[in-house]
């Protein structure tokens, strides 16, 4: 029997809370507080948790009928938020998620150290999921760690350089955001005991996902809804930020626009003010249209990949996934 | 046959630049250079390589006799590393081992990513040297890394803490300092194929060791030869460090003393010329003489575990090697 869409989004939050509930519950007893206590207050700003519910569907979706795994999925959330308190330090970021971010609450050497700790926590929990298949899904979880730090660093180095071709910018998004969400249907479906077939396409799945994920990320800070959005539209104009939009309207743009997109670059940003002229210039681009294109063609990728699922209910669960995260507001 | 110390000094010298020449090799070829590039910067700058030692050892002493684990072997020492650039970016530290800290060379940015990029090459080595042990040597070392940022956690709270006790501080280097010592012979005996008794009698050899190495640590900043020692002595005092000589002699002395001592708190440090007043203080109090004595009880603990090793050269070896760390000079 099909399900309805308002069904899977029922299952989304359902194991969303459940998950919010391991997380309220890991970190209250252990000491030192100095330590787990602001763990606790960044795993607690409520997320998407999309991650973990990679690696408990992907599992499902392979055949695993038991309790689930819980500690693997818990993992990555904590891999996740562990990249996100470093990198805020490396941006200066002040909000996270309307809230202060955690070197802002507390401070740098706080939160370098917090990030290092849930990182050892999500190794800790992803050991004790994993049994005969150690060494894979190890090497597998420690794979995206690896990217996430190679693109956090390239998209360091893009800041500052001159010039960056939009190849370049895909491999950074692979690396920094598709890499882990690959990793999470990976891990899921090897815990699952999925076979070789369905462990390379739920990974595809997730790495393309991913991939859209971003670029839809970039588009929505010129096309949100300020009011859904939580923040003001075109701050990555205004850092400056070489997204998906901005490196493609480089591309596209001759005489005039390319040479006031090359000041964007040599000025680190534009005023608040510009924020509609540019974006008046993208549309004339025509780089929001192709943006929305690629986002497009990244998601029927990752769909392509879910035809090897036995069970239709959970091919459609995976498409309905997709598309709840590239309609999302924020 | 019994070998001499030459001979065992020369042994640790010879797998010492082998591990040097495998770490001198390990990133070169790996992007980004701008992560991987200043992660080779500190990894090369010379160190005792004490970590990877105690792996290659205690694998060998429990009767290893292929080529060895050095993954394993260089994976500790770059999650050694990683502890040591996070913990210079906190302690704001301009130098280590004489050199530019890695976040005054680059940024605190680069330093926080190329540490956490060195943990996670640090388990891709790991895990190449893993095969039916992986959880078991997976959890140890990630035990390592739990008990480290623990260890790191109330190092800092005890910075601005008014009083901290002895027991508190011993708890503090068993996490901060022993328990990484502890991991590296434990997970050595594993990978070694050792009994459950020759782990567990490695573990408490590496354990009581790194007890015994950071007591001597803070016995070297006020008895260590300035030539010899490359730094200025008594810095500890300087920065108002609770060492293992602070906190006996503020648990000893009475009246003027206590107070002088309990100013240091409140001062934050003492100026440099204050040094040698508080160096007499220290020897009237006998507290250099009580840390001699604490250094010689965790060294004789180490010791008494090597009696389940079959081979008197291994003991030897490991005796050794307790006396080498002990006597250093930096």
């Amino acid at each position: 029997m099909r399900k309805k869409s308002g069904s899977y989004f029922s299952m989304y939050e359902k194991e969303r809370k459940k998950i919010n509930e391991k997380i309220k519950k890991l970190l209250v007893a252990r000491e030192p507080a100095s330590l787990y206590n602001p763990g606790s207050y960044i795993l607690e700003s409520s997320g998407k948790r999309l991650r973990p519910l990679l690696v408990l569907f992907s599992a499902r979706a392979v055949g695993e009928k038991k309790t689930g795994f819980y500690n693997a999925s818990v993992a990555v959330e904590l891999l996740h938020n562990f990249t996100l308190v470093h990198d805020d330090i490396m941006d200066n970021a002040d909000k996270r998620r309307g809230l202060p971010t955690l070197h802002k609450k507390y401070d740098t050497s706080t939160a370098i150290l917090v990030g290092d700790s849930l990182l050892s926590v999500a190794y800790e929990l992803l050991l004790k999921d994993v049994t005969s298949k150690c060494k894979p899904v190890i090497s597998d979880f420690n794979k995206g760690l690896v990217e996430v730090c190679e693109g956090q660093s390239l998209d360091k180095d893009f800041e500052t350089r001159a010039e960056v071709k939009l190849p370049e910018y895909l491999i950074m998004i692979r690396k920094k955001t598709a890499a882990m969400m690959e990793m999470c249907c990976s891990i899921g479906a090897q815990l699952g005991g999925g076979s070789k077939i369905e462990i390379s396409a739920l990974s595809k799945y997730g790495r393309n996902l991913g991939i859209a994920f971003q670029i839809q990320d970039d588009l929505l800070d010129i096309i949100a809804n300020e009011a859904e959005f939580g923040k003001f539209v075109g701050g990555d104009l205004v850092e400056g930020k070489k997204t998906y939009l901005f490196l493609k309207a480089l591309e596209k743009s001759t005489g005039k626009d390319k040479s006031l997109l090359k000041n964007i670059i040599k000025n680190k940003g534009i005023k608040k003010t510009e924020i509609p002229f540019y974006r008046d210039m993208y549309n004339r681009l025509g780089v929001i249209d192709d943006a929305r294109k690629e986002v497009k063609k990244y998601t029927k990728r990752a769909l392509s990949s879910l035809k090897v699922l036995k069970n239709q209910n959970d091919r459609e669960y995976f498409t309905w996934l997709a598309d709840y995260l590239i309609n999302r507001n924020k």
